[in-house]
């Protein structure tokens, strides 16, 4: 299942912009709201035409969340946007306005947003990780040769899938926009495998918005 | 519009410390909370004085999002605090509490948090980004010079480009208290412009709270 | 007071997975959501095992915000999963489901989940960071030693400090699950302090959910 990303145009129109509106009319600050009475708290927006029949109830806040397993991977940058958006979209598809929020429960692994289409960016990016954070050796034309890392136990790809963890980062918050994740048209969810050996990952997904 | 920044001692205020309060007395945890009922479900703040009326609709969540524009900038790094806040300044101010979510919808930019003061440091962070990340040839004394990148159909700036943008990332989320960003004295947010052809930038807001 | 962490299995209860039910029978999908009427809003839960009691209070929504001040540091990385834990705990414990959001209110310093065993992993960490990020100079063999930085006023160990913390970022969200942070059995929230010149940092921690 793809994801079917939306135009920004229609993301801008759940509220309009203050500066494109003629200055002898009051700006009209058009916002998602709850209220507690439903009838009078429903979207209020300004491109009424793609709205036609809100419904009140949509505007109660709601939460889902969900632990997903992804299956292993090779070590590498891997586009995980399918497999997430298929796990999430039915709760997905109820949400008019929000935030989802991946939470990757490992520290060798990371999630990344980046470059959907050509798969030459995901490997150079890897290419990148190893050359920045080497294996054994620092080399520098000051310091000559260096040992890297004292945390060698787990082998020597461990150490620096800490840290390429931590440059990357294992966390992810994305706006939901209209039922669906309000990404740019060649955005894509990365998850990064940094150690050798593959092993499931999983992370912990949280839906909340209206 | 320049944000006004806030002490943190206010924000504490938004409930009491357990700690400070003396232990023969029951600590008094005073939090945001929404009910049922509106009336009873005001803000209970621990220093009343700064919350004199408090409204009780304020305590109801709340939704706003809205996908903001930037005019194209140089490459480098730029400080965008003021237009950020100026494009939601009058919704933020009716936030007691709450986050501010913000999404760059590009993979060859990047958003981050860092000092509002010294350009020097914008500088210095973009000169940083080019050594790390090189255009053309990595090169050590253990392998010598080697070709970076096999994604290069657009140009060689733009694979370091996608890199920088994971390095640093495309989304920031930021507390919101009493009506305003509550970031640190010397805080700015940065849009970090990759590529050597500026373009317009887009970012969505989202803001959710009480 | 250590973290208690969770297994995921519980942390996926809270909805159903899809595919594990079998296709004769409509998909249960249970997810918390809030209603006006707080007798039918209860969690629906489908592992009912685990929530027996349910309190349809439970399912209003809330936020908690506060703010931490860290005692000073020495420059390295640091587990500060504990100081964290204990600040929120109480508040921590009365929500089902939500989100916890750090923000640390400076530009040279940085928040990062990572290894919470090992502190050979935060030494690591700390090494590797001052190899990527030099105090004086670049050195390489195409383009020999060059000055690294302008911004030199506060001392030498002030804009790489600026860097790293663009790097690791300064703010973290993290899933609440019945009443705990859901992270992996070895994560753990580090502090990493990238000056020479330990300061007390301040964390905003917003906590939002049901």
């Amino acid at each position: 299942m793809q994801l079917q990303l939306r135009s920004s145009s229609s993301a801008s129109a759940l509220f309009s912009a203050v500066q494109v509106k003629p200055p002898s009319s009051p700006p009209v600050r058009v916002k998602a709201l709850f209220t507690k009475n439903p009838g009078s708290g429903t979207l209020k927006n300004s491109n009424s035409n793609t709205n036609p029949n809100p419904n009140p109830m949509a505007s109660n806040p709601r939460w889902a969340q969900k632990t997903v397993t992804l299956p292993p991977l090779r070590r590498g940058c891997h586009l995980i946007t399918p497999k997430i958006v298929k796990e999430i979209a039915q709760d997905l598809s109820e949400f008019k306005c929000g935030l989802a929020h991946l939470f990757l429960l490992h520290t060798s692994a990371s999630l990344t947003i980046n470059e959907n289409y050509d798969s030459d960016v995901r490997d150079d990016t890897e290419t990148f990780l190893n050359k920045i954070v080497p294996e054994l050796y620092f080399v520098s034309l000051l310091q000559g040769r260096s040992a890297s890392w004292k945390h060698t136990l787990e082998g020597p790809d461990d150490m620096p899938a800490h840290i390429k963890s931590s440059m990357f980062g294992c966390t992810l918050t994305i706006p939901i926009t209209d039922g669906q994740l309000n990404m740019g048209t060649w955005q894509g969810i990365w998850l990064c495998e940094h150690r050798d050996a593959p092993t499931p990952r999983k992370v912990v997904i949280t839906l909340n918005g209206i």
